[in-house]
This record gives C-alpha cells, sequence and structure tokens, in this order.
C-alpha cells in the first residue's frame, strides 16, 4: 500500500468526491477539491434534494475508513415501509431480516459532516471556483468566472469527475470519437416538500418507517430528519391529467392533496406553500463508457452513471465505486493505467445492473402496482420466501443489504422472473396460491 | 402554399443542408447557410468519404424540386450485388425487380453540384465561418473564428441544424432538461481506399455492381465513379487479431490485401498508399429528442438521428425528412410551432426504426453470414418470395425501393422473422427447404 505521492484534483464536493478526497487522503496525495457552487456549510439546503436511503453498500464504504459510527448519528434506521392506501388502515412491510434496515440521512447535513471530516484529515477545498474545461491527456483543469472569460489553469498528475449527472468532466470526455454515451429522461418529475416537526421536536409520522402513499401515475413518500421533520417527494408525471402542469393555483395544490393524501391534511399549508416554492426536478439515467482517459482521469459516482432514484442506491452506487477502486488501488499500487482500466471495468456492469433495477422499479411502481396478476406474483413470491428464505432471496435484499455485485442481483432477478412466469400459467392460482403444489413447482424449477 | 416570408439560417452546408435550403427558397424565404468549413468546390475531397447508395426515397426528395433528372447524370445504376466470395467464381446477386436499382454518387460531386444549384437560386453561403453557440428561444446565432475569441451575432425567424452527427445545434438542445440523447459507436472502422480507372478510363470491375468482399469479422466494399475509378471502404475491427491496429507496416498492408483480397491483387500498390494515407473512422448510431425547439429551431438529417451504413440510407433518410417536412408546411401553412411539432412526431419512428434496420444489417454481416442455419433460412426466404412477390416483399426491397415509412419496413421484417422462427423448427428442413410442404407451412403462418 506504499503510493507515490501525487497531485490530484477532483471536481466536485458532494458526497462522492468528499468521500473520495478522504480516501485518497490515507495515502498521502496531495487533494484539491474544486466546486462551482458556495461552500455548502454557509448556505441554505436546496430544496430539490430527496433523502438519502443510506444502506450496506454506503455503509460498507463508510466503515473502511472508519466513518460508520459517526455518519449513524446523524441517520435514522427505517426497518419497514409504512404504507398510507387510501380506504385501509396505515400498515407496514418489514424491508428485511430483523436487524436489517436502510437509513434516511439528509443529503444536505451529511454532506456537510464529510467535508468537515475531509478538510480536517488535510484535504484543500475550493468554492464557487467554475472549471470549464479540461485538457485530458495534461490532466489539466481551466476554471474562470465565465465560460468566455480569463481562465486560470492547472495541472494535475490525476484529475477525478465527481461532478454528478450533468458532469463537465464528463462532457468533455464525451467529445471524443468512440465515447458511448446515453441520457433518458423518465416523463415524472419530483419535488422536495416538508412535514414539520411537532411543537415538542418529536415526528409526526412513526420515525422509523419509509412512508410511502402509492397512487398509481404519481406517489408521495416521506423520510424522517433528526430535527423531528420529514423530507417529503412528491413523484409527478410533468404533463397530463394529474401532473405539475395541471396543479396551478394554491386551490389545485390543495384540493390535490385533500383528495389523495387526506391523512396529511393537517400539513397541507406548509405543503402547498412548498410546492410553490420549491423546483420540479427532471430523472434521468445517464450511461457512459469509458470512464477513464489514460492513467490520468476517471469519473466516480453519478457523473459516470446516473440512475433514477427508485431502489434508493444512487449514493449507495457512488460510495461502492470508490470502495472497489480504492481496493484496486490496494492491489495495484502506482500503475494508475491499470488501475482506472480495471475500475473501469469492473464497475461498468454493476452500475448498467443498478440502472436497470431502479428504472425497473420505477414502472413497477408506475404501472404495475394496481395489476392483480402482479400482486398475486409478489404474494407468491413473498410466502415462498418467508419458508425458503436461503432458496429465494428477494431481490431487493440482494440489492440493498448485501454487497455482492449488482450485476449478479439482476441476473437472479431475471431467473426467479422467469420461474415465476411459468408458476403463474398455473390454473386456479388465486386459489391455491400458498399451496403445497405452488411451492413444489418453485423448488422443482428452482432445480 | 403562401409562406410568409421569413429569414432564415442553415448550419451545415452538406448534403441535406444544401437540399432544404433549395426546398425552402421555393417558397421566397430568406436563406443564408453557414459552414465552418470552407467551400467543398473549391479543396479536394477528404478521403474520408464511402460512396453514397442513391435509392428510391433520395430519388422522390430530389424529384420534388425537380432535380432527379440532373442528379441522375452524376450517378451510375447499380442493379446487383457483385459477390467476391473466396475459393468461388465472381456470381451476382439481382437488387429487386428489373429495373430497381440503387445509385452510385460521390458524395463530394453531389455535394458541390447541390450547393451550385442552390446558389442559382439565390440561396447565400457563408462558407468557414464557424457557429459556437445558438440561443434558441431568440433563433440567434453566434459565430466566431474560435470558441473563445469574438463572436458575431445574428437574429433569425427560423433555424435549422443541419450539421450532422456531431451538431453544435443539437449539442446545444442537449444542455436543457429532459433531452433524451444516445451516441453508441460501433468497434468497427472504416477506410476510404480507391481503386484507380484503366488507363483508358473504364472501369476495372462490373460498372454496374455494388462489389462486396465478405470476410466475417471485416469487409471491402467497391463503388463506381464516373471517372472510370471506384471508391472503397475497408470494414474491420479497430482491435483485435485482424484490425486496424494490427496492420502497422506497408508488409502487413500488402499481406492482409493479399491474403484476403486476391482478385485486387493488382490494385495493391494503390490500396496500400491510400491505407496509410487516409484516416480510420469511427461509425455511431446517434438518437436524440426532441428535435424542434418551439417555433424556432428543427434538427434535420445526421443531425438528428446518425445511423451506421450498412443498409445505404443515411442519406436517403435525411432526405426524406426534407420531403416529410415539405409535406408538412404544404399542410399547416404559416404555423412553425405545429409544423415542427408534426414533423418530429412523424418522423421520429422512423429514424430510430432505420437506425434499428441499419444496426441489425452490421450485426448480420460481421457475425451471421457464417452461419449454415442463417444462410439456410435465407435461401428459403428467397425461394419463397420468388414464387410468391405479393405475400412476401424482403424487408431491403421495403427499405430500398419503397417510400412506404421505415417503421412499417421493420415491423414487417419483424413478422416475417417471428415466422422464419417457426418455419427453422421444422425437421430435416436442409433436405426439404424448397418443398411444398414449406411452402405450406409459411403461407398457413402468414394467415
Amino acid at each position: 500500500m506504499t503510493q507515490e505521492r501525487k497531485n490530484i484534483a477532483i471536481i466536485g464536493s458532494g458526497l462522492v468526491g468528499s468521500l473520495l478526497a478522504i480516501y485518497l487522503k490515507r495515502y498521502g496525495h496531495r487533494i484539491t477539491v474544486f466546486d462551482r457552487r458556495p461552500d455548502i456549510r454557509n448556505i441554505e439546503f436546496s430544496g430539490r434534494s430527496i433523502n438519502l436511503a443510506m444502506s450496506n453498500r454506503g455503509w460498507n464504504a463508510l466503515k473502511a475508513v472508519g466513518l460508520e459510527e459517526e455518519i449513524k448519528t446523524i441517520a435514522i434506521p427505517l426497518d419497514k415501509r409504512a404504507m398510507h392506501v387510501i380506504g385501509k388502515p396505515e400498515y407496514y412491510q418489514k424491508y428485511g431480516k430483523d436487524g436489517e434496515a436502510i437509513w434516511s440521512i439528509s443529503r444536505g447535513v451529511l454532506n456537510r459532516k464529510m467535508i468537515d471530516l475531509a478538510e480536517k484529515n488535510g484535504v484543500d477545498f475550493r468554492f464557487e471556483e467554475k472549471v470549464w474545461d479540461i485538457d485530458l491527456p495534461e490532466a489539466k483543469i481551466f476554471t474562470g468566472e465565465s465560460e468566455k472569460g480569463e481562465w486560470k489553469e492547472y495541472e494535475y498528475d490525476l484529475v477525478f469527475g465527481c461532478d454528478g449527472a450533468f458532469s463537465r468532466v464528463r462532457h468533455k470526455m464525451q467529445r471524443r470519437s468512440r465515447f458511448d454515451y446515453s441520457q433518458d429522461f423518465i416523463d415524472v418529475g419530483y419535488k422536495e416538500l416538508t412535514i414539520p416537526a411537532n411543537s415538542d421536536g418529536t415526528h409526526k409520522l412513526d420515525k422509523n418507517s419509509f412512508h410511502i402513499w402509492p397512487r398509481g401515475k404519481f406517489m408521495f413518500i416521506a423520510m424522517p430528519n433528526l430535527d423531528g421533520s420529514f423530507t417529503c417527494t412528491l413523484f409527478m408525471p410533468f404533463e397530463g391529467d394529474v401532473s405539475f402542469e395541471s396543479i396551478k393555483t394554491k386551490q389545485d395544490a390543495v384540493l390535490f392533496f385533500t383528495t389523495y393524501f387526506p391523512n396529511v391534511k393537517n400539513e397541507i399549508e406548509n405543503l402547498t406553500e412548498d410546492f410553490f416554492k420549491n423546483p420540479t426536478s427532471a430523472m434521468v439515467t445517464m450511461k457512459c463508457y469509458p470512464w477513464t482517459y489514460w492513467n490520468k482521469v476517471a469519473l466516480v459516482g453519478d457523473s459516470a452513471h446516473a440512475v433514477v432514484p427508485f431502489y434508493g442506491q444512487g449514493m449507495n452506487a457512488g460510495f461502492e465505486d470508490i470502495y472497489v477502486l480504492d481496493q484496486i488501488i490496494q492491489e495495484l499500487g502506482n500503475d494508475w493505467e491499470k488501475i482506472f482500466q480495471t475500475y473501469q471495468e469492473r464497475r461498468k456492469p454493476n452500475a448498467d445492473a443498478i440502472a436497470e433495477l431502479s428504472y425497473r422499479n420505477f414502472v413497477e411502481m408506475s404501472s404495475k402496482t394496481a395489476d392483480a396478476n402482479f400482486l398475486l406474483q409478489k404474494k407468491i413470491e413473498k410466502h415462498f420466501a418467508s419458508k425458503y428464505p436461503d432458496k429465494w432471496v428477494p431481490a431487493y435484499s440482494r440489492v440493498t443489504f448485501s454487497l455482492r455485485p449488482y450485476a449478479e442481483a439482476l441476473a437472479e432477478g431475471d431467473a426467479q422472473e422467469a420461474i415465476m412466469k411459468e408458476v403463474m400459467k398455473m390454473p386456479d392460482l388465486d386459489k391455491k396460491w400458498d399451496s403445497r403444489e405452488v411451492e413444489e413447482k418453485i423448488l422443482e424449477l428452482l432445480g
């Protein structure tokens, strides 16, 4: 693990950029993190963030640099979904086995903490310094007030692009020949809303649940914060009958919340105000390849693979990139060309897999939750999994509570889906879904 | 067809840009065509062009503005493929019915001619003026010597991006939210090579054939020019055993041509020289959406949909864009917002279809031509089509010799493929492929 000291620039001071800085600093490198935005520690949060759901992959990456316990102090474990279905009392669905949970963290709170930790370890941050261009073969970056203005030039040994889904670093790589790239937006947008704490600082809803109000084409979720509030997200089509476009006035919004979300009606004042104050954001799946340039430049996190948020894995995947990259550094030492090559080859299939899994969850949530056959299938799977936990690990658990590669979770999920396709052909299944016959059929197909 | 006179900028003086200028000029608009490159009429051609295969869609677009006959004087009809297979004498495959042909045209010769024609009709060309930025809502364009230098600003009523697969206009649209985009490179590149004319100006190979030397993972093609020469293209993987990367010296090249293309051995001197003189180019499938911005900006041709060249439809698709756009202008008059909306909705599925068809042809040529089952299937299809020409129109004919939408050709091709999948399950098919039994099976499946 002896490493030649390098002069390294990281573009982007978000979660991935600051964690990568902490990782690389351990080797004694000189690290400078650039960000076009002001220091998040000195400003209000943006109002366009979905709360994070940290799960095993994220914790694993934090643990490796001794940060797990410290970050857990600013996180709240959620061991279940709280389902708010119209016409039914609230009910709960456990996420996994006892002790398995996802953790709600405010993106802003976590980001501030990570920058503090990086700075304490000797990482330099240069906020409000905008990177406009990158000379890839020379690992030079050019910063300045505006794209057309005067630029300052810096030369580094290595440059990491941790500047998110709309990465400038990637943008430069994209202009080379033979760079594969795609960005696909979904026609659903999201908006951040807030349910404030009770006056005594307690939470208005169960604190250890991920709250979901599924409504077919749209959905409302709430995740707890330490201060007693909930950060909520409304997912809804941009256009159409019930859509962001269709809610134009305060009355529209009040009617919308009252109609579809009766049990949050006490919060309507607040939700309506947020609705018009906060922006509506778009969601994109972004894929690209290659992720690296020679032994000079590498993309990490959302800049290499942005996913839609419906599996809660975006940050976890980015943190896992760093963990895997670090494993490779420990294997290969100072051969950065080989480190980068191995990193992209090892991570790309897993990034593609979590993109696919995340997109499928979106499709499932928006179009399948009202399908009786789909619900029957899920009921059979759940029943079987509870009887044979070793033979049937749900895809959700593989993704969320395991450290096995995402690509494996996708492949296993596909194999389960093929089995269930056969099972669903059995006659009178709705009457015998929990029968021995169905069980034996699954066991037989599992071979 | 009365149109309010508009001040229109077209970015790109290539084939699509210059034909679009000719089309729009008919309505009396003021048209300025910008191109960052010099006037192609004053320079040598680039050495990186595949000859064009003009087919029905291209001719149809030219005919509508009275150019078909004039352009035919610089084109050579090819009514068949000439197959150069190792260990077999040269043999021919007719493309279609009698009178059906694709036409070989030099891109450079055609482009010069189109610019001449546009200029004669009163279109202004501004060569060597580089467009760096576009203000989409204001239809302003900014030009200058360099990206960081002084810019000149122009304001138009409408701006058309005809600036190819790496379009600057699209690049600007791409930075908006909710713009879907993908670029996918294939791992095969191409290089232009030449077989010169005989000393008496005649062609060294049959003039009215599209010559193909299929070699599995790579392929050589030749298309005739008016001057007796052939423009040839070598398609080959960038990396690997037999690849552009593996041919490093003159000896490597000589050995390569002698081994794999014995019947062009007299041309080796010339081919080898070209091999090292001409660049190796990459091929990309590019898709995006939307193609237009309000009533201000529209993408036409490769800037909206670049395809790999294995169906010979790139230019034909671009010309058909113009033809369809013009039909819509004639339907809708002066409502440019609706014209652009209708144009993109009507063309997008067809652009996606020709992209898919072109990519499939690449896969077919590079991996299936050695598959005995695939060849048997093709033989059965051909036999059946010759007996029942009304019941089985090959996909190639639908794409090349018809004006029906590409999306229809793709759907029909998929339906035929599903039928053949059933047929290929019949036992002992290699012994009875031309039997009445197989015919009846296909007729039954055609329903």
